[in-house]
């Protein structure tokens, strides 16, 4: 486009996303602030303000002392009531994965018992691992099942099962989204490992809760995504 | 809770969270490591693991080189069909506020001319502001409305209309929310500045789109949370 007026710092970050666009593949390096200052003739101020417009749209990313990288498209998450990670993900061409962790009792922790509706210390069953899409790790989820309502479930995810499948297979045929609860928080050193990014990058924090056909809670999960991997889109059923 | 079962780590988690449910204010720093594993008689890997619990209940937060501080609890922002800021911050007890810094018309960017359903150059009023919960701010926002739909929305925005009222004066007896796309982003300076973060903080970055009763785009905004203040609940209609 050309528009007398839109300002030059807002025509060079249209001018840097089409090229991106067409031609730079994600993780690659963009030319440092000077060199582009001097390719459109501009101040580094503008074209810093150019950058970070590119930034905020989620086309490139900065990382503090080392430059300015193309972002790879977010994975979109979709969360609705009767989400499946699977099928979402598959439905929007990309290719679901998942990596299980640890599979182990524990009794149960205040959060657990309380989403759950058990007293604390009753069994849950923990399952831990890693969501993949088109083979990278986008997010680490920790879930807890209640056991006596589920005894089948270890069994089930041990061999291989997801957890629908793992869910029909102990009874409960179908499930809904109660609640999700999202926010913004620094990845630590442990989350920083699963999702190989830095210590204190950012991570989307979500919570949520299912329930079975008879509204019985039957899953209440922690999962943590890579902000520059993953987007939840939230569209009302 | 007693139980013999329960890690070391995970009953001091427990125990420090009722110290802090009971006295500790939001903003207070906790003892050091070193205090905390003399006061229990643990090592610190122990501490450190038991403060990793409370950091991802949400009850305590790390500053890295500064300590550990106790969390304000969040204000919680419903993301339903029917969204109202106002009225869902007051239904949870909050006050809620907003600050505008700005409001200009401007050439719509592709973003906005996409979303909104315009031609690129078709004007958008842009609406630039703070948003507040009991005082605090917890949000930057940024709306773009199409000019030429709702040509009194500068003037009723500027004489100090809420969103929803300034519609309204324009002819948009009510509009739902069509879709929000979520994610976490680390704050830049200018973020950091609004939010009273530091750079590289997380933030919730949540772009949304609002429609009319007809169906046509009438608000595009793009808003960032302070991740330590601002839960979003996705609570299926």
């Amino acid at each position: 486009m050309t528009d007398r007026d839109q300002p030059l710092w807002s025509r060079i970050a249209d001018r840097l996303g089409h090229e991106i666009a067409a031609g730079l593949a994600p993780g690659a390096k963009l030319p440092t602030e000077a060199q582009l200052a001097e390719r459109f003739g501009v101040n580094r101020h503008t074209v810093r303000r150019a950058i970070a417009a590119l930034a905020e749209r989620g086309i490139v990313y900065a990382r503090r002392g080392a430059g300015v990288f193309v972002a790879a498209k977010p994975t979109e998450y979709p969360l609705t009531r009767r989400m499946r990670f699977h099928r979402a993900l598959s439905a929007t061409g990309r290719v679901p994965g998942r990596k299980v962790l640890s599979v182990q009792g524990f009794p149960a922790s205040e959060d657990e018992a309380s989403a759950l509706h058990l007293a604390v210390g009753d069994e849950v069953l923990r399952v831990e691992g890693l969501t993949l899409s088109d083979g990278v790790v986008i997010g680490h989820f920790r879930s807890a099942f209640p056991q006596a309502r589920l005894p089948g479930m270890a069994g089930a995810i041990g061999s291989g099962l997801g957890v629908t499948e793992s869910l029909r297979a102990c009874g409960v045929p179908d499930y809904t989204r109660a609640w999700t609860k999202i926010t913004a928080s620094a990845a630590d050193a442990l989350l920083a490992g699963h999702l190989q990014l830095r210590r204190g990058d950012p991570v989307i924090r979500a919570e949520s809760l299912n329930l079975g056909p008879d509204g019985a809670p039957v899953e209440y999960g922690l999962a943590h995504f890579a902000g520059e991997r993953v987007t939840l889109s939230v569209i009302p059923d």
